[in-house]
C-alpha cells in the first residue's frame, strides 16, 4: 500500500467539490473505497454510475463508522447539524476535514460538537471551483496546481493535519496553512466580495427598465466580469451568512474606494483618477503574471 | 470596384480599434489606400510595417483632405481638439465617424465644430475590444459578429449613415442604431460601471496591508472578474469624464442594490438574499445563452 493511501474515505456531499476530490484521489491511486453521502438518492446514484463513489449511504452517522478520513462538502449552514449528527459515530483515528469557503463558522460548530475529537479535525478550504455545481460538473483535474488552505486549530494533532495535507497533495493541490481569522479575511476580499459585486451588478441591470436591451449590448468584458454571478445562489447565501463580519469589513473598505473614484470624477481630478486606475492595472497585471508563473 | 468600397480611408489613432478596423476592411477587400494618423511616429511606423496602414501622416488636417471616410479612434477627451483641427480641411462628400465609447460628449463637440458638415457625421461605437491596447494587439477578426452601435443625429444624412453601416458590415460586425442618450445609459450599465467596480476592487485589495497574500489566494473567478481592470487607464479616465452623468446614475442604482444585499444579510433575511442571487443567476445564465445563440 502507498504511504498515506486512504483505505476508506467518506465524502459527505458529492457535488463539484466532493466529486472532484474523489476523482482526483482515484487518479492518483490514493484511495480504496469511497462512500458517498447525500440527501438526494438520485444524485448519489448518478455519482456511483459515473464511478465517482463506490458505496451509497444516506445516513451520515452510519457512513462515518469505520472511515479513515471523512470530508464534509456540504453547504456551510448545514455543517453544524452534520457535525452534531456524526460526532457520536466517529471512531478513534478517523480524521475529519471540510471544504467550506469560510472557516470561522465551521470551527465554532466543531468546537460545540466535536468535543475531545478536535485533535482529529482539520478545517480546510480548496481554492478551486467553477460556476457550475453538481457531480456532473466534477473532474479529476479540478485541484491541479490549485491552493488548498488548511486552518488547523491549536488542538489539531500534527498527524491529522499531515494526513489531510497528504490527501490534497495526492489530489494535485498545493497546501498552505494559516489561521482561521486570516483565512476568512483574505477570502472575503478575493472571493466573497467579488461574488457580491457580480450578483449585485447583474441583479441591478436585470431590474432596470431597459434590461433586455442592456444585456443585448453587453460584450465579452461583461461576460467575464459576471461569470461568478452564475454560481450557486444557495452556496453563496450560506457564505454570506457564515462570513458576514469579514465580508462587511471589506465591503466598507471597497465602498470607500469606489467613493474615491467618484469624487475624482466629480472634482475633475484627472491625476487622482489616473493614479487609481494605473495602480489597479499594475496590481492586476502582476497578479496575472504571478498566476502564470505558478502555472495555473 | 465593389459597391461601397472605400478608396481612401483615413484612420486617426491607429491602435487596437483603428488597427483592427483597417485589417478587417483589407480582409474584405473593402478598402483602397489607408492613411494612418497619430502622435507617435514610432507607432505609425509599426502599423505600416505590419501592413495595417499604407501611408503615414502626422498632421490630421492634411490627412483628411481627399478622404472618402475618416474614422476617429482617439481617446474621448482628444475628440474635441481633433474635430476643431480637421473641420476646415474636410472636403465635401467626406464622411466622418468615430469609435468613442461614450457618445454624448463627442456629439456635443461635433456640434460645436463641424457646423454645416453635421450631415456627414455619423457617431459610432463598436462594442468590441480586449484589455490590450496598441496596434500590436489589433487583428482582423475583432469585429466578427460583434455589435456596432451608430447614433446618427437628426442632421445626419441617410447616405452618410448608410456608408458607415456598410463599412462596419464589411468589417464583420452587426450594426444597430439608437439615440445618443440611450447609448450612453446602456453602456454606462454594461461596460462603464463594471470597469469602475473592477478597478475599485483591485485598487482596494492592492492597498490592504495583506495585499501580497491576498492576491496569492485569489482564484480563477477573481482573474475573470478583474480582467477588465487591466484595460488602459488613460482610456477609462476619459470615459469616466465623458459619460459621468449616466455613470453616476447607474452607480447610485448599483449602490442601492448592494445595500439591499447587505441588509438581507444583516437582518438574516434568507429568502430575500436567495431571491436576489437567484434572479441574478437566472439573468446571467440567459445572457450567456443569448450570446451563444448569437455565436459570439
Amino acid at each position: 500500500m502507498k504511504p498515506g493511501r486512504i483505505s476508506a474515505l467518506t465524502i459527505i456531499g458529492v457535488g463539484l467539490i466532493g466529486g472532484s476530490l474523489a476523482r482526483a484521489l482515484r487518479r492518483a491511486d490514493a484511495v480504496g473505497t469511497i462512500t458517498g453521502v447525500g440527501r438526494s438518492l438520485e444524485q448519489l446514484e448518478k455519482a456511483r454510475a459515473l464511478g465517482v463513489i463506490d458505496r451509497i449511504e444516506t445516513d451520515a452517522a452510519r457512513a462515518v463508522a469505520g472511515a479513515d478520513v471523512v470530508v464534509l462538502c456540504v453547504p456551510l449552514l448545514a455543517m453544524e447539524d452534520l457535525l452534531r449528527t456524526i460526532a457520536p459515530a466517529l471512531e478513534p483515528g478517523t480524521v475529519v476535514t471540510d471544504a467550506g469557503s469560510a472557516k470561522g463558522s465551521v470551527v465554532e460548530a466543531a468546537r460545540r460538537h466535536l468535543g475531545d475529537r478536535l485533535a482529529d479535525f482539520v478545517p480546510g478550504h480548496p481554492i478551486a471551483g467553477t460556476e457550475k455545481s453538481g457531480v456532473e460538473a466534477s473532474f479529476a483535474g479540478l485541484y491541479d496546481d490549485r491552493l488548498v488552505i488548511l486552518t488547523p486549530l491549536p488542538e489539531t494533532s500534527p498527524a491529522s493535519a499531515g494526513r489531510i495535507e497528504q490527501m490534497w497533495r495526492a489530489a494535485g493541490a498545493e497546501v498552505v496553512s494559516m489561521d482561521v481569522e486570516r483565512h476568512d479575511r483574505v477570502l472575503a476580499a478575493t472571493s466573497h466580495l467579488p461574488h457580491m459585486l457580480a450578483y449585485g451588478l447583474v441583479d441591478c441591470l436585470a431590474r432596470m427598465q431597459e434590461s433586455e436591451e442592456i444585456f443585448r449590448f453587453a460584450a465579452g468584458g461583461f461576460a467575464d466580469f459576471t461569470r461568478i454571478a452564475s454560481s450557486s445562489p444557495e452556496m453563496w447565501h450560506d457564505i454570506c451568512f457564515s462570513n458576514r463580519k469579514a465580508l462587511f469589513d471589506v465591503l466598507d473598505r471597497f465602498g470607500d474606494h469606489l467613493a474615491e473614484i467618484r469624487r475624482a470624477v466629480e472634482q475633475g481630478d484627472s491625476a487622482a483618477l489616473l493614479r487609481i486606475f494605473t495602480r489597479a492595472k499594475n496590481a492586476r497585471d502582476s497578479f496575472v503574471l504571478a498566476r502564470r508563473k505558478r502555472g495555473s
